[in-house]
């Protein structure tokens, strides 16, 4: 006993959840690191800026033309899928509730301020002063860079500490910068709802990080590690906005004009075709036939990932909804075979099923993205189409599709490799023992990170009764008066009996 | 005892709730047809199609003007109407969210696929290569049409089967196109909302689908019939999307300009006057003047559902606030007298309730469009403004606005034969012994046809101490012993003491 | 013990919390109020009647220059953050859920009807015709006004009864919009998010009416005055909706162009930089490090309503960085010292910290809004940029920065005199005991003005077994026959023993 003791003792030295200094320190000094860096480098762009108003008689444009008013309701609608979509989607977990949604607004809230100004160092830099200039598809760009910590943090939810988690965002949205930079910059794919920026690169980025932080004990927290009935039903909150706004998504970066309104379509067809496949797959393979949470939540929104690379494109009606019936029917499939597989075979503990939602799907859209460029023909985009769509102006003037077919596919591969590649190394990073990270058995339980309320419910008041007629049997039992009277405190305002027995439990305590 | 036990048998093999083949079979082989008929069928109309570009310069637009930037924040508005505002509505019951909010989920999805080729075979082919040409307006348009048939589903919510809900919505999609092409194409009733073609049709259909399926030992589950603290909660998230987009509802497909501008005023002030007259009526018939959270719920959106048919008319403000002060009084009252009534002497089961919230709002909002058709004037509207907001043009350019009151009427009356004929004959279908619907005691359940967590709580604990104690008293009293036994095994891991105990309990049974 | 019940009979017939004939009398006669002034003033403007058409013919527009195409996006997430952002926000308590969100349903409906009248006869007031004109405009404004009464509402939830939130509302609506028409028309204040007109005022507004209305005894409700661990994920709802649509809020009714977009950037800045500091300081002064739900859902948005006034400006991003960091932390530690002594020491109670996150921030922004207009300058804004966001026209063309700046100090001023001496006005008249508020214990309880389902799930069915097993031991104890007659109620169809046990019981009673 006196051993077993000591051991639990050394233990919870070793893993000590306590964040009370690291925490704190984390934020209040990135938060000012952030200020500084953006007194020296960002301003508004000329769009928000209040030299507009000449700007603008200067263009001969209309207040409507400026892109906040193509953009805003897109960009709003990202947002609320970044911090409600993501957020509540984490919430299945019985008691793990808090730490999804809450940890997902820390982490988002810090990284959209760290992509602003890595992506601006890359993409909206002035040279003229050195300053970068934002505007509203800044922002949107923003959230597209968290969206990818964001999913990493689906693999990892519940057994990393707030501390890992920022640092997890914090190097993952440097690579992110990077790698968007070579992928749509310097390899000129294009890939307007992220399919391979941001899901395949976040979703095995992810991955390689819980790789890398193996737990063989994680059993001992499997009591935490499923859903009740409610918090399933908070999980489809986030489910259903991830997958009205996923149109928005992957439109809200496109062209004006044709190419937002088009990709809200593609969008919109893929998601409905995956919700079928979905519902078929898990009734089919679920004795009985009933339908499964855990598939609903999560391989419904699959269709939306996959679509994103070839949202611009001339996917057409029909080819969106193969293109989400397939996902539908892998993503599944995915949670019923593949998730388990992993987890014992692999050593990869993905709790949220990302490999199934964001990593294949995420593959097949830059492989449908790829397909669907070298297939683009003058017939089907018109002239002026073809190169508004696959933007061959500027240095690529010269490309053709099949080019830009191949440079799809490369750009698949650069984002897998930094997926895995970054993953490895800030795995590494946060194996060290100083984060603060849960024990096993502390795993998936809000207790670790945040003030529980206690529940109780009137549940108790008939406990009370119980308890008195318990008391009534035996009145000199003073365990069960002890007992009776705690669950009394509960319960304040008694009929006269109640409050009779109350005095006399006084005395017995 | 015996003949009671194959009696329940006999039951549960006509009641074979296994849906294992024939959801999966619906749903792959229905998405595998859409998959067809879309390729042969759909293409991007030219505001989506990446010819655009050079379609604008033809007709010197710019971006801003394409259809889009008018309509897509109206359609997100919708899409979350649709998804979450009847899913979450539907949460209500206390083990039925699952059901609610998935089915929902589920049927939406299928149907705006299949809406898109219903209505785009009456309203967007063209005719010079025989294909339907979608943008937008046909998103927004197939959400309209699957709202129909989830306000179908609310008056069957956990009376029956996923494959049911699949069969009521292919043929409430295909009774809806035929009866919109009616009401608006033919009999030139203008009806932006929907008052008639959406909640009047899709009401009756679904009260008289109910009637064909009148479950007279519906009681056996009265257990299961309410609702609990949270679940009403969650339904409010349902309520509060449904009434905050409303005005998108009712101003989405309307003219470009004012028409859109008034439609949102008009609906955002019939709804306001709603909610006052129902929390009146609410607290009025209840004892003590509490309030009735189903009230609260359902009955705040009449306003909402009334406004839809002249919501581009120059209703005027007063006269919504008067239109809205009426549907929460009849709403509401619907609610304590009508309900019970059809439930009892015409045997209808209305489960959500919509013969109050959408079937009655839904003829006044009919009347009301009627009446304020039949009294517009130049002089209110201007010229131009009559013409373009009743379309007096092409083969209607002679109508005046009191032909145009009468075919409001005659619109209305279409609408209702279409739902009450039309639900009685798809009701005489669902009927058949081969949907998979639940026995009367299994209904409102969702462990019918989910795989739903198991609770647990510590309260069970506690049942185990309180047992134990008894136990301890009267080890020679096999019921007790049975009925801590069956307590027990709630909970999993204890330690040594309760283990004895069990083994003892299993000798005692 | 007799004296004592009569005492509390006493109380009770002082304290009827019946508002059956209240609540109804006055949502029946004020909505009729408000027909008839809504029919005598209230109208369409140019943009939204029906003669528009020719108007913008006239004026040489494009249907999408409509102002509705400027604001709609915004108007609705504004909407979304009145109904599901404070509703939802208010759902944090254990047992007064239903009261949080339908109140706040409840009175906001109501005040954007009354909004629009008082708000209409300051500002939108047609001296040709003597009607007010409303458009899109106005319907923003109105979900504004009423903002400040749902912020007093928050220090009051759960201690006033339906008809004070009422009256609140009433007198609110109006003083808020004097204190508007001072501010902004008078004195030339400029305050496009509210910090000053809407959160400082709101803020006091409800502080000195919890201070009039202080209830000594509260203490006697303490047990419902915490959250349950869902509550607290409903009540994340409401605060990342807040959260989310913030920059709408603050830039909903901005100049076109440059203003709106703007004012986006900054807000959504200062948010993310507030979420840092609030989760460093919850974490700083918890024991082991742990946050604190209370913090997150309310401090992290401090950084919106500090935005408000200089929403527009040119704050730049970094300055609205410092602001956000600065809220931060000044309300989450307002949570963790100046509530407890406000409560104890100034006789405040209130009960959602709206001090913490709306009076101090809303200060703090009446002053960051001065400063920045002061330290305006014609290199930073261009000279069209100046009057543009300043609206330095007609009687105020003279005006500069340096004064701009004083007649924001100006506003702030009698922001907080209006809210002040409004509430302490206000407060005396909701102390009257007419207005059916409930007593010290039953506080922050949903059973005194709504019907509440009762809560059973299994557990019930288990207290009956044991309840019958008690029972056969002891017949004649006719405690016990009422102990488990009582529990026996809750639930209904049982077997045939049960049934005799029933029969049994009433004999005994």
């Amino acid at each position: 006993m006196g051993a077993c003791q000591s051991f639990r003792e050394m233990c919870d030295r070793e893993k000590d959840t306590n964040v009370r200094l690291s925490l704190p320190a984390v934020c209040v000094v990135w938060q000012t690191a952030m200020i500084i860096l953006f007194g020296v480098f960002i301003r508004y762009d000329h769009e928000s800026d209040a030299h507009w108003v000449e700007h603008r008689k200067h263009l001969n444009l209309t207040d409507i033309e400026n892109d906040f008013y193509f953009r805003y309701p897109s960009f709003q609608d990202v947002h609320v899928m970044i911090f409600v979509g993501f957020g509540f989607l984490m919430t299945f977990l019985k008691r793990y509730s808090f730490g999804g949604v809450g940890f997902n607004f820390l982490i988002a809230a810090f990284g959209i301020q760290w992509a602003l100004l890595m992506q601006g160092w890359f993409h909206s830099l002035d040279y003229t002063d050195g300053k970068i200039k934002i505007g509203i598809e800044n922002l949107i760009n923003a959230d597209f860079c968290v969206a990818g910590c964001l999913i990493a943090y689906g693999a990892l939810l519940g057994k990393v500490s707030p501390v890992q988690l920022m640092v997890l965002t914090l190097f993952g949205i440097t690579l992110f910068a990077v790698e968007e930079f070579i992928i749509l910059s310097l390899i000129h794919a294009r890939d307007a709802g992220g399919s391979m920026v941001i899901h395949t690169f976040g979703a095995y980025y992810g991955l390689s990080i819980s790789w890398m932080l193996y737990r063989p004990n994680l059993h001992q927290s499997s009591r935490l590690q499923g859903s009740v009935y409610h918090s399933d039903v908070f999980a489809m909150i986030g489910t259903l906005f991830l997958w009205m706004f996923w149109p928005s998504f992957n439109s809200a970066i496109c062209d004006h004009g044709d190419g937002q309104h088009r990709a809200a379509i593609n969008t919109y067809l893929c998601l409905a075709s995956t919700v079928l496949t979905t519902v078929a797959i898990s009734s089919l393979f679920q004795k009985h036939g009933k339908l499964d949470m855990v598939h609903i939540q999560n391989s419904t929104l699959a269709g939306g990932v996959a679509a994103g690379t070839a949202a611009e494109f001339m996917l057409m009606p029909y080819g969106c909804l193969i293109v989400g019936f397939c996902c539908g029917v892998i993503s599944t499939l995915g949670y019923i075979f593949l998730t388990p597989f992993m987890e014992k075979r692999l050593k990869i503990q993905d709790t949220c099923g990302i490999h199934n939602l964001h990593a294949m799907p995420g593959v097949i859209g830059g492989i449908v993205g790829a397909v669907t460029a070298a297939s683009a023909s003058v017939e089907v985009y018109g002239h002026e189409g073809l190169v508004n769509t696959f933007d061959f102006e500027g240095k690529f003037k010269d490309m053709v599709p099949t080019t830009q077919g191949g440079h799809q596919a490369a750009g698949l591969c650069v984002a897998l490799c930094f997926g895995i590649g970054g993953g490895i190394i800030v795995g590494a990073i946060l194996r060290l023992p100083i984060w603060g990270d849960p024990a096993d058995d502390d795993c998936f339980d809000d207790e670790t990170y945040w003030e529980v309320p206690e529940e109780e419910e009137e549940v108790s008041s008939s406990f009370i009764c119980l308890g008195f007629v318990l008391f009534s049997y035996q009145t000199n039992d003073a365990v069960i008066a002890f007992c009776c009277s705690r669950l009394y405190c509960i319960q304040s305002p008694l009929d006269g009996s109640t409050a009779q027995f109350w005095d006399y439990s006084h005395i017995l305590m």
